[in-house]
């Protein structure tokens, strides 16, 4: 039975006139917020504001550089180099760390967007670059990732020296294998299964599979999607789930 | 008679595939540099390796922030407002300081860039806003920025307890107010003149004003420009002349 | 009494995956629309559907360009010169031209965007570089504008020879010499207001001043917002109002 | 011995205040262009100011769509969809067709640029979508394309009805197989190789590959490189050996 678990999500994805997210209405409900930094989402008075409304509630702030591609929301594939990877990294996470400067804070976590996030597991030499950009920029940060086994990427940021919170995805279905399936396109998440994949972990530590099986998972934190068009509801009901059985809400330090 | 010294260019602003500048040439040649934070020019990648040649040069490294619009050079007014003012300047000296933290360093000074520069001084709401903003994300960074009385901008920088550091502008004509006379284009500079500026305030503490009187002026740092197409050799002058006087290279601490 | 008044709304505002907007809600309520071309908002997959949009609704479709600042939604002043203001209309509308010869259409009218639209009245070689920049690039095209006397712009378009085809704007206020209170922020606006000033201009030829004046206004337009709140609602309102006066909504040919 | 033989480059590719290729230099020695739109370069006072250059050149112009990523100068593959590459390319097609317009031009031809006209060979979704955009909006354009057999894009060209020019690259080798070695970073380019390339070409039809066989090839264009350094210089020794050989320079209608 776990005791505690963290939740995150996104935050900060608005720019300029355009809204994106709920941030008001998720972040009562969550423990630690991912926020855009200008390159997939964002922009500078946005991650301002998103600053002030994660401080309000209480949540630890991580940084969630993306690929520069606003017009792609950083969700495509783009051969960047490893160059790229680390000065895009350092200079995003410096933004945000400028930012948290003027509210006394320090930057918690840092947790790649989208296909930054999906490259650096498949190709190594961007996993390193990441890796070395978060240690240099942002040592004493943790790294939020889902500790697939075999992932390399999560081999390189122990070598590291990093501190990796494993993530649980309540809204995604897992393989036997402990791959996620991604879906193309958010269809409607029933939030009552996403709950119940939260029960499962809490009482076993494992998720069903579409195969049918139960897999063991190591993970400390829930991530949850504002810009699920339910969002706000699955954050209400897997935080039902927590309260029922006694699991505070929270990072273990 | 003046002893010492700094000069100031700006460096970094090339953006992908684009050069602009002559960094290589002109870094060996000043004591400071202002470096692009990619919002009016720069890009991560090309700020990684402009801190690199400034710190290969021996080069004390300031944020140089601007407009958002590379279109522009940063050099088109846009009516921002004081709190886009905020952001943006503590965004963009964020993401310096990020990458100077990845080489152990910290920022040295703010300077300005084009447009955002001449806003500052006749917007005061900007004006206050981009003290904060420095204060904020760099209370011990200073400020560079030209000695004219009756500006505004500096009494806030002042109130903001900034030491402003005065600079002098050898490629630029001055007004028997000190106000500069700014050419649309580029035209040649002829660094002989530059060269003769900046002897007559070595030695006298005055320039020459297109009027023909001598106006003192107070200033610390030389400012020198790398995309004047003969900037190098206007630095060379520039040097040679300091050389000559005895005066040092460098900033008073 | 008027027999026929055109309904017009700006449409394809979204930008990637952020939506803005309600093209799918407020098409069927209008008869022509100002579609944006990418600089201010919009991008070329957003156009395609938007006039995919417009063509099911049996709208006219006309070009909306802007200045190039997504990330202000084209409504901050920048201060570009005329050949600036030429090069960015005839890309923007000759873009849109693309998108609509792969339709088999030609574009109907262009409308600026914004502080674009601001800057023409106020600029004079601006207004002259974009009425040559839409002559040039789109000859048999109207031009949307409100008919304000005095405004040099409308002299500029005429001697160009395009038909201007003057607005009215039920959801803001006039003054007596004519010219529109705009609001910084859009507050909520009275539909049954909105719709009152339409029955009056459709009944009368006149609006209300806030002075309490009648004042007579020169349009064949009423010009919609569907990024309102409320816009739906006062589309529909401002339709009631035309089907009870037996006025036709299109644009007289 | 070929009579005839077209030489195009790439030109327009600057980008505001950044300088890109030389225009001036290489377009009284080339025949046709193939013009920037704005996505990996060029902007429309650039797109404007090239069009005059090559009008001036008696040049044939053409479009040079490419990626949304002027930081990558769109040699990045991004991992768009069939849909994007649709619009893209009707959008930057169609914004060159509205400056073309303005001089009463009519475009010349398509071509393709860096990575995106890498994924239309190897990906074929993205090959039907591009051959349809340049069907839908410019019918009447030829495609500048490298007619190596087994390329898919090419049967997928001609099936749409287009005219595809052949494409000869004299500073570039040849595998027996007829693909291109493509260089990561451009090394300097012997002008006297290139020249010795367009020789055996004109006089045999033939290039010599790497492996050391002689390769036939249809081409009916030379492409060249402004970008090169010594650009100038190759362009005009392969002009020379057009000469030498009485074969004119432009495209056999």
């Amino acid at each position: 039975m776990k005791s505690m678990m963290d939740i995150n999500c996104d935050c900060g994805e608005s720019f300029g006139n355009y809204r994106m997210g709920q941030d008001e209405q998720m972040l009562p409900l969550v423990s630690s917020v991912n926020l855009a930094c200008g390159f997939h989402a964002g922009d500078p008075v946005t991650m301002r504001e998103a600053v002030d409304v994660a401080v309000a509630n209480g949540c630890m702030i991580g940084a969630h550089p993306g690929l520069p591609d606003i017009l792609g929301f950083g969700r495509r594939r783009m051969l960047i180099t490893a160059d790229d990877a680390y000065a895009y990294i350092v200079y995003q996470v410096g933004a945000l760390q400028g930012m948290l400067r003027t509210r006394g804070l320090e930057i918690h976590h840092v947790k790649p967007h989208g296909a930054l996030f999906a490259m650096l597991s498949t190709m190594p030499e961007l996993g390193v670059a990441a890796a070395n950009a978060v240690r240099d920029v942002a040592p004493n940060a943790l790294v939020y990732w889902p500790l697939t086994s075999g992932d390399q990427f999560v081999v390189t940021l122990r070598e590291c020296g990093f501190r990796v919170v494993g993530e649980i995805y309540p809204d995604l279905s897992y393989h036997d294998d402990g791959t996620i399936v991604v879906q193309r396109k958010k269809t409607h998440t029933d939030s009552k299964e996403a709950a119940e994949q939260v029960r499962r972990f809490v009482t076993s530590g494992c998720v069903q599979t579409i195969e049918g099986n139960m897999l063991p998972l190591e993970a400390e934190s829930i991530c949850l999607h504002g810009d699920d068009p339910n969002g706000v509801e699955i954050a209400t009901e897997v935080r039902k789930v927590l309260d029922e059985h006694g699991c505070a809400v929270g990072l273990r330090s």
